[in-house]
């Protein structure tokens, strides 16, 4: 029986409970390994064409995958009856909380501008704007949101959370309190996942009840800002963006010169802060999987 | 006798304790008031010809001066002997450490590249460096360095902090430690002020103890920093500077051009944070005034 491990950290094979076995392979090239072997097989992470999950075909012993991204969507047509599938859930709300912060703090305190300057070499000093005094709105308030919510707290800003459904105990609003919150809003993140019922979240109306020169902030997909009532805004709604509609955004469309607007092309969730999380959730799934443990993040069961 | 006060903001007539009687200047233009009757002068705030240090010897009952700077070292030629001096030491730190943070984090997650990609319309994701897991190593720790470790704290970094002088109880390093610190630290921020101590406290040498890929921070004076050494490193040490030495920077001088450098024009301490602040400090010295008590910040005594 196929009892091995593909993994892609050499780290992941050094602290393997007793008697587990397998190899590294990161995504470059082909993997060295006997694909024919493999019961686990955790995806290297990285750019898409180095998530290899066409490699899945290739392993008929295969019993569990296990995905470091959160999204799992795109795995599903790969993966084969019965193997278990597990995601990365988590383990990139630090990052993409941090980045968060970053755009929040760049749109307030105007760094586009000042590397327009610098390029130009000009010297040209004026007042900001700043996160202190401002009140955040966070919409899709979960993990993400709790986290960046952290990160601002020394800021002496106010935030004010929102989720799909109101939960009062922790202070939560319903996403139908949304239009009534939006004219107090100096910054709006947007941090839920795609769904149905998150396309569009924030459009024309939603544009429209926001305050001259506040900033909406979307770290979370693309689609839950509609593009074109942004344009329509001419930057009197501020933006930075690190998912777009559509990604990835084409060159020569109208979004990259918007006025007022920043773009980071997707990499909120793929800093540093990533890996020694990422490295040791695999060790804690290869301790799981060594001992019969229920994996964590599981989002199909396996069945054989 | 000269008993009323010129203010920068309406605001602190309205607030002012009754008797007070005074006029409002902003430092644009020529003051309406009758300088003649003028006893504490509050210095409006902006760029320096704005800030009418001359209009002193234009009032010869002046008993007090406040400015809304922390440096005064510019007002004392202007001042009239017997005078008492206010500085703005403190107002400063909020905005000052929120834009350190903005700085370390566009440094660390490559806001700079993402905007060069923006203009040419370029999506191009690559992993980033992070502020979580680095060391922050704060120089000239004080209200400014520790406003900045308050807003580090929940962004899971490591703050070393070192002063002129080492404080144990408080965990503060003396600057004799920072040699051997640099090569622990990846981030390094200088808070400090120009003195002749503090004058090139990073030179080539300290540069060179610092890892490859680190980043200085300069938002305390440019002379902290030794600009020549800086670009002797050709991006080795990356740097994020608000003020440089010269200052202002010349068009063509090489620093606008270094690699690895973003620059910001001494604009720190002025953004929206600072003027609650400032105003409500104004207040405070009025009443002060009314009631006789001693004002904050005296930094000369007044003698008449």
């Amino acid at each position: 029986m196929a009892d091995r491990v593909l993994v892609p950290w050499e780290q992941n094979l050094e602290n393997a409970p007793a008697g587990v076995r397998g190899d590294v392979y990161d995504g470059t090239g082909e993997p060295a390994a006997d694909l024919a072997q493999v019961a686990f097989y955790v995806v290297p992470y990285g750019r898409p064409q180095y998530q290899r999950l066409d490699l899945m075909a290739r392993m008929p012993g295969l019993r569990a995958v296990q995905l470091l991204t959160a999204g799992y969507e795109g795995a599903l047509e790969y993966l084969p009856a019965g193997v278990e599938l597990c995601n990365g859930r988590g383990l990139h709300d630090a990052s993409t909380a941090e980045h968060a912060l970053a755009l929040i703090l760049a749109a307030q305190r105007d760094l586009p501008r000042w590397a327009a300057d610098q390029a130009a070499h000009r010297w040209q000093p004026h007042f900001t704007r700043s996160l202190a005094g401002t009140r955040v709105l966070i919409a899709g308030y979960g993990n993400i949101g709790a986290a960046l919510e952290d990160r601002l707290a020394p800021n002496e800003c106010e935030v004010v959370r929102v989720a799909r459904r109101a939960r009062p105990d922790e202070g939560v609003h319903g996403v139908g309190a949304l239009h009534r919150l939006l004219p107090g809003a100096s910054v709006v993140v947007l941090t839920a996942p795609h769904t149905p019922e998150t396309e569009g979240l924030i459009g024309a109306a939603e544009l429209a009840l926001m305050p001259d020169d506040s900033l909406v902030v979307n770290v979370g997909r693309g689609p839950l800002l509609d593009t074109s009532a942004l344009l329509a805004e001419k930057g009197r709604v501020r933006a930075a963006l690190d998912v777009t509609d559509p990604e990835p955004l084409p060159a020569g469309h109208p979004l990259w010169e918007a006025p007022g607007t920043c773009i980071t092309p997707h990499v909120a969730g793929g800093s540093d802060t990533f890996y020694p999380r990422a490295r040791s959730f695999v060790d804690d799934q290869l301790r799981r999987w060594a001992a019969g443990e229920p994996r964590a993040n599981v989002v199909r069961p396996g069945g054989r």
